[in-house]
């Protein structure tokens, strides 16, 4: 039998990344192991994943490329779900999986689809990131999963899905016709295992999919299911695209400031979903992404109902919360 | 029977512009016109092209985009072998394009394969509009073409092929085993008549190629042909590197100055075609390339050997002799 592959993944505390160790962990055909900046090998949440048998390999991410090139050894699969602060810190990890003779890079893509340039900055930057795999010819792939489930649904008046939800204002953009494609937080690690080692997805860009919605039919599952009425808040297209304009303003005063890139993120996401209509199956497609439904249709990924009905039946959880 | 497919062709006077114009025409199915701007329009060898009975639109190409979308009225498919000087003046055409519900823009490309950024300034720009076009969700095709046979084979001591090339200090680059994609400029149009109306080419990149050759296959196929032997003049890949570098650096200096440009745009090329060795199929692929030779297997190209042999017989022509 032929030795496990190596899977190397960094970020694996993050909300992705989490999901990405699980994904990997449960295929039990890798040999899982994690990349983690010294600052962080002592956080509990890596001593965890170790306690599990996970082997931790440490490393500066500004390290010059040669160095990171030996702690990247024997890794056959690279796979980076760093957080969007640090995402053109991967340019070097490019350099050096190249030179470690990595045979696949999945850099930190992850987000809805949208255009390479222009619209999104966390697009914008990893576009970089992967002209600089396309430059030194590293194989890779590229895959995004549109926006999750765990944060595309409505609270209900009761209050009773509170717990588990980041939408507390029940906004509609623009008129909530815009279908946006969702994956469950969960499936993006099973996605993620089927893809790595999959053929037909080197050098190309997959995206992943439990439902296509829009909002509009989002809240009426959440009604249906709970059987409460909702209240809508409307916001137009117009506010829309010029709070994501104003925030890229903003922004650019200040372009490293945390406390601005934020703002500019969600409002840009607003503008991507709803206004331009970017996050959908027919743009993926013509931006010549692989449907991973179409490659594994035996593949059952977790349904937006689902998810909702378990936030009802208090058995959610509310990203970001630890 | 459908009425005739309106093919708008940008730069038909240029040299890609003439082959692309001599293969529509050939393929005997278009509605073929041209668009020159207002500057060119009564030049001789637009009047040439119009009394060939091809429509003539004229268009200052710094026009706002809703007077250049008048301009696209009724056009299928609009075809750009814009100058490279003028290359970033495609962005307000792919405006004006989507706007004009144009079904297929092809925009310049008809180079060489070379990574999206930061090796070829002449790609970086073109990338500039091609992020446009997928940013403004326009169907497209981008065409590759690799390097012409017409400008890719040595002189011959008895000067006989003088005439016809434009190497005339018969130097191998490196080791002068980089493997190159190449076209006969006269097939350029011809690949071009068939691309345009395939489904299968439908927003994808898409390389031509009539042989894949070294510069040393080439040399000795024109020794073979000529009966007469070449002497080699010999640059390192170090010299071709540090020469790209260098006029990257002037042109930083003066980025418009055409004088600037067209040594940065030489040197690139050489640095991308020998050093880097982009310019053939296996990156081609890795890019996500169509080979346009597996989509028409009963194309037959004009070989290397051909155009060669014609130099050789006195049928040959230089490039950009007018």
């Amino acid at each position: 039998m032929a030795a496990k592959q190596t899977v190397l993944l960094l970020g694996a505390t993050g909300e992705t990344g989490s999901s990405i160790l699980e994904g990997l962990l449960e295929a039990n055909q890798f040999n899982v192991e994690i990349l983690v900046r010294p600052s962080s090998a002592e956080k509990p949440a890596v001593k965890k994943i170790v306690s599990r048998g996970v082997r931790l390999r440490v490393a500066e991410l500004g390290a010059p490329a040669d160095e990171l090139a030996k702690v990247l050894s024997g890794v056959d699969i690279l796979v980076s779900a760093i957080g969007p602060q640090d995402c053109l810190q991967q340019k070097v990890l490019v350099k050096a999986a190249k030179d470690a003779n990595v045979e696949r890079f999945v850099p930190c893509a992850f987000i809805t689809i949208a255009p390479p340039k222009g619209v999104m900055l966390l697009r914008d930057e990893k576009e970089e990131v992967y002209n600089e795999i396309k430059r030194l010819a590293l194989n890779h792939t590229i895959i995004d999963v549109g926006y999750w489930h765990q944060i595309s649904f409505p609270r209900v008046p009761s209050g009773r899905v509170d717990y588990a939800t980041v939408i507390m204002d029940n906004t509609i953009h623009a008129d909530g016709n815009a279908p946006n494609i969702l994956t469950d937080l969960r499936d993006i690690g099973r996605f993620v295992a089927r893809i790595i080692t999959d053929e037909r997805t080197l050098n190309k860009y997959v995206y992943t999919w439990g439902d296509v919605l829009t909002e509009n039919e989002i809240f009426s599952i959440v009604e249906e299911l709970s059987g409460e009425k909702i209240e809508k808040n409307y916001v137009s297209a117009e506010t829309i695209e010029k709070q994501a304009q104003d925030a890229a303003a903003e922004l650019s005063q200040n372009p490293q400031d945390p406390s601005k890139r934020y703002p500019a993120y969600i409002s840009q996401y607003q503008y991507s979903k709803y206004v331009r209509q970017d996050n959908r199956p027919w743009y993926a497609k013509f931006l010549g992404y692989l449907d991973a439904r179409e490659l594994y249709p035996d593949f059952k990924p977790i349904s937006f109902r689902e998810c909702v009905q378990e936030a009802l039946d208090g058995k959610g959880r509310r990203p970001y919360s630890g």
